[in-house]
């Protein structure tokens, strides 16, 4: 069984890119990160779906990025919550982390290089999204170009070192919300809000939550994390 | 000023290459990591260093590469000390670490990014070296040209995002010496063995110490690491 190293924030998007990895064959290797976001939700998200996906490991790593801060989840800043799709999209916002999918790729290809696996799984998707430069197809192509003279493997079999795959890369969130409700993704058992409440009680008012909602929206079908909260979108 | 990265081990190359940032003008913030290396004297010296020459600020991030393996230097594998020149960069040794320049410098453009600074050092160099991957300038350049899309500078001026600066990369290990002697960095308070004894005192038999002991012999002079411990070479 092939193996794939696979991040995983415990939000809808990295939890469907998972569940692609799974259909596709692959053993799967979780990996996620307490990098100094405001809450630690997503980690138990991440946690109990890693746990109920069967995966063959699940690894949470320590890497503080509020040393450094400069972003409005790893800094003193306030989310911003308009509660508008309107605004997303346009300029970068504050909740971008500088280099967060970099660091995040280059400790997921040093697992893949351990694990001896060639493929790399991240749920970036570049249509219904906030506008980071780490979520782009180009940004995709360039790691995934200096992943191929990076490590061992690169330099015995050049061109073939790792794959990154981003299976939601040209999806709209309804989209991604459909294929993962047919993957049988709990959804109810995600957290994409960037400043939850008690038990992750969403805030649907920051982008996260906004394209969250847009997505369920679209696609016709209604957010179980809502219900579970008495909430309506 | 103009602000710069420099990434510091501790080491011989690592100290010439922030230097020689110093004496480019760049106001240096030193980056260093816990890494799960086997000891922790690289980063003593690497503190005192980064105070010595009177950097701006000195971060030691904790990353625990221990959880991935893999490699002498974070794994239980045995370093292997040939003391021997003839053996050291036909293969990749068992003491590189997967991905760990590339891991390293995606924090140092996060840093950058934060700081407003287009510039990072990295002390690598491809002449007296292990034959480690990521060392080599086809990884640097493949490192500089995503460097060019993964941030938000790099979207809004793209090309001029962020230089990699490798000053030592064409460099022999007596040519690092001669410009670091020339620099006035104090070798006898760095440390670049992988498996170092008490207070720092090299094995002199690892691939670290014997292409520290071929740079001094090369350049002529004598190595005051050894001087201090009542060592020769």
């Amino acid at each position: 069984m092939k193996r794939a190293v696979c991040l995983l924030s415990g939000g809808l998007d990295s939890t469907t890119s998972l569940g692609i990895a799974q259909e596709q064959g692959f053993e799967v290797y979780a990996l996620s990160f307490r990098y100094g976001q405001r809450h630690t939700i997503e980690l138990d998200k991440a946690a109990d779906f890693a746990r109920a996906r069967g995966v063959k490991q699940h690894v949470i790593l320590d890497i503080d990025l509020r040393r450094f801060g400069g972003s409005a989840l790893t800094d003193d800043i306030a989310i911003p919550k308009t509660g508008d799709e309107a605004t997303i999209g346009h300029d970068i916002p504050v909740t971008y982390v500088p280099a967060r999918n970099t660091i995040f790729l280059s400790f997921a290809m040093g697992w893949a290089e351990v694990l001896g696996a060639r493929d790399v799984f991240v749920g970036v998707n570049a249509q219904d999204y906030s506008g980071y430069p780490d979520c782009r197809p180009a940004f995709l192509a360039a790691f995934e170009n200096l992943a191929q003279v990076a490590t061992k493997v690169g330099v015995t079999e050049a061109g073939q070192a790792l794959k990154i795959h981003a299976p939601l890369i040209a999806m709209s969130k309804a989209d991604i919300v459909l294929r993962g409700t047919a993957l049988g993704i709990d959804f109810g058992e995600t957290s994409s809000c960037y400043d939850p409440g008690e038990q992750g009680k969403p805030c649907l008012q920051c982008d996260a939550c906004v394209l969250r909602a847009k997505g369920f929206r679209q696609a016709g079908v209604s957010d179980p994390l809502l219900t579970k909260f008495g909430l309506s979108s």
